[in-house]
């Protein structure tokens, strides 16, 4: 690939790499700025964050911008249409984490500082920085070849840390401007090893609070043998949904559930799974699976956990009561095809079959569905390709990231990777990247952009 | 049972109920003092309370006096010896329940007041009030008939509200003190129609805190289907040790459960049962049981309740962690002949057998025997027949109390029944008595002496 690329223009990548290396103070300066505004959605602050951006965007790529009013913060949406064939969408967000624990950060979270080949600061690596890096791609890119050879789109929202309540409504409103044929999601980073990763989608959710009150108060235990206990309700109705054999056993859960394919069972082989690194870091025993199998569990099976329970007395000492209501938060993490507002029916329809449709209330739930990229993606493979001509070793390819996310909500390959490394902190104090793979970034991406020139 | 009563000396018990009547003011007035001593045990407060009750003892009734130190609150000893074949041991306590909230007191909890024939206060139905008419009661016994027709003990603890801690270090140490022929518990109410109740003994107790911890942090929940949860094995625990028919299925843990005998059955037709009251009020739609099979299983079976249940998220919204650690409190109350140390061995295995043994902590537990005098007792039969004639009709007779109390550490007959009524907010504010109830309670203790008259 590699003279491929170096020979197609009297310019070359190197070019770009030597501007982009020269962007590295300017790159950062933009980043400290955006840092210094604590656009934390959560408490409702920094929406200002907003106009920042759009300056950046015109005054560093000339990129045609626009602030989109929606139900909450406005969006960002930045464009430019080269009249290529192929149209690139990133999708960002400028709010950020709240900084509690604020006496754990070793320096003011707004106030940025860079220190040891680092900078700190609340947002550096979700998602700001790698704001910062697209913007600088493109710039260097601009500065060399005069213009892209791809159509670049950017939808950058203020509330994705608040779950993106409004970017349904915005998808929704203005779906030629979502429109692309690919997209390359907010964030990402190196592992444990220094081995840069992509992610090709995220898990579906389906959650759900469940509430039953028997009693308009508590009553003396006493009285256990001959009083309906929320309690044990609870108890036999999650044991129901699933025993200590770890099936599901609300019927047709698994139905849509597909088995991974043996190209997917090859990619799994090739994941680091450094299962010593997750006993310490966790502080668990062990995984309830090994090897192979574990790794299909994990990226391949849907899931149900207790997230929390509540219920009676929970104080020091002892108290007897029969409690008058038991709480439980659960959650189903779904796999591809399986979809949320069935998955609810079918739970309906279970809390019937066990006579618990009268007594269990579901007093709230969201949901979504997973989203994923196929492994055969040909986006896949340019951003694996120009992976490994930048970090020198193949990227390691997840089926999925841990989380769950409205990706479903872009009808294209959605593929994540970012600025970021493992140790970088993102939602925990003291939140930093590697000023190295801020630069590395810029250079991933413009060789991504690169190999559209094979298109035009 | 009247005429021999009443014609068994010169004087008459009608002489003793004329001196009771008189009483009212001054009994009235030593109760007052009592409460006005806030002797909350939970709160370290009014030690000084024992002292005022030496005084009371020696002034109205010139019984010898001890007060006796333990690790805790003093104990108050007293006692009559006239020599007499039997001897009565009454069990009070001089503490009384926090008055919180405080708020919802019409008058200060430890000011009394008379109003509307009631006397309001912290402590004049449980147990000051039943302390004063026991008292009163032996008092006009001496007035008219000089001296006691058999011997009595009394022991006041000071911790009772706070699970007397102390009684057992007591008891084994002043064997000789607690001797008895039978002893009659600190106290009792009238029930909502007016009758008057008597309870034969109290239930038994195993209440456990158990614990399971699995990480050393919450986890994302992603990782749900492959990382143990420790709600999970909480939840297959719970189920284990009690299914939807409500059986509980440690083995051997209903070995000395004893049916009830067909004159207990008997007596259980006899006790009123208002389950209309009870729905409202508990606020329940019904119970578990109906009938006689609902009164059996309330006095002769032993029951397990989930006390509590503490696990991972319980704010508002959603959270998707795998908990790090998970609680329950539990608690088993137990018949006669079951043993709290027996079955916590048989707890223990079925730890075992289920293999939660090690997973699940038993962090702490406390438990104690039940106590039930037979229905057949003699003193219960002397206590019927005089409070009939008081009361005008017969008592109800109840196996057991709601509540589970030290009671075992007395090797004989205890019989509970008191001063109060129906809505007397015991351990509630604006706790009150009648009046009226004091006085007939002092009639109802003296007729019960009388009787003994036959045995000297």
């Amino acid at each position: 690939m590699t003279n491929k690329l170096w020979q197609r223009s009297s310019m070359t990548l190197e070019d770009v790499f030597q501007i982009i290396e020269s962007y590295q103070e300017p790159s950062l300066a933009r980043l400290e700025e955006l840092v210094r505004i604590p656009s934390v959605s959560a408490e409702n602050k920094g929406i200002e964050c907003a106009d920042a951006l759009m300056e950046i965007f015109k005054d560093e790529i000339g990129f045609q911008t626009q602030k989109i009013q929606t139900s909450g913060y406005p969006m960002i949406y930045a464009e430019k249409n080269v009249g290529a064939q192929t149209t690139l969408l990133f999708y960002d967000h400028y709010d950020v984490q709240p900084v509690d624990p604020l006496n754990e950060w070793e320096s003011p979270p707004f106030e940025p500082i860079i220190h040891d080949g680092k900078i700190y600061g609340r947002g550096v690596s979700d998602n700001k920085g790698n704001i910062i890096a697209r913007i600088f791609a493109i710039k260097a890119y601009q500065a060399v070849f005069g213009d892209l050879p791809l159509n670049i789109k950017f939808i950058i929202e203020g509330q994705e840390e608040i779950g993106s309540p409004y970017l349904h409504e915005f998808v929704e409103n203005y779906p030629e401007l979502t429109q692309a044929d690919f997209c390359i999601w907010e964030s990402g980073h190196r592992d444990a090893d220094g081995n840069q990763q992509v992610w090709l989608g995220v898990k579906g959710i389906l959650y759900l609070n469940l509430e039953i009150t028997t009693a308009k108060r508590d009553i003396h235990s006493s009285w256990g043998g001959v009083i309906e206990n929320p309690a044990w309700d609870l108890v036999w109705l999650l044991q129901s949904l699933k025993g200590s054999d770890q099936e599901i056993q609300i019927e047709g859960f698994y139905d849509a559930v597909q088995e991974p394919t043996v190209e997917e069972l090859e990619n799994l082989e090739r994941i680091p799974f450094n299962t010593e690194a997750y006993y310490k870091d966790f502080g668990i025993q062990g995984f309830l699976k090994t090897g192979l199998d574990l790794k299909t569990a994990y990226y391949y099976a849907p899931s149900l956990t207790i997230d929390g329970l509540t219920c009676g007395y929970q104080g020091p000492g002892d108290k007897t009561i029969i409690p008058a209501q038991a709480r439980a938060k659960i959650d189903f993490r779904l796999v591809p095809n399986q979809d949320p507002d069935d998955l609810l029916e079918k739970f309906k329809k279970h809390l019937q079959k066990f006579h618990f449709d009268e007594k269990i209330k579901i007093t709230s739930y969201h949901g979504y569905p997973s989203a994923r990229a196929p492994l055969s993606s040909a986006y896949l493979k340019i951003i694996c390709d120009s992976g490994e001509e930048v970090y020198g070793k193949p990227l390691i390819v997840h089926p999925t990231t841990a989380g769950s996310g409205p990706m479903y909500l872009f009808k294209m390959d959605c593929l994540s990777f970012g600025c970021g490394y493992a140790f970088e902190q993102a939602h925990a104090p003291n939140e930093n990247i590697l000023i190295e793979d801020l630069i590395l970034n810029m250079k991933h991406l413009a060789t991504i952009f690169y190999e559209f020139t094979l298109n035009q």
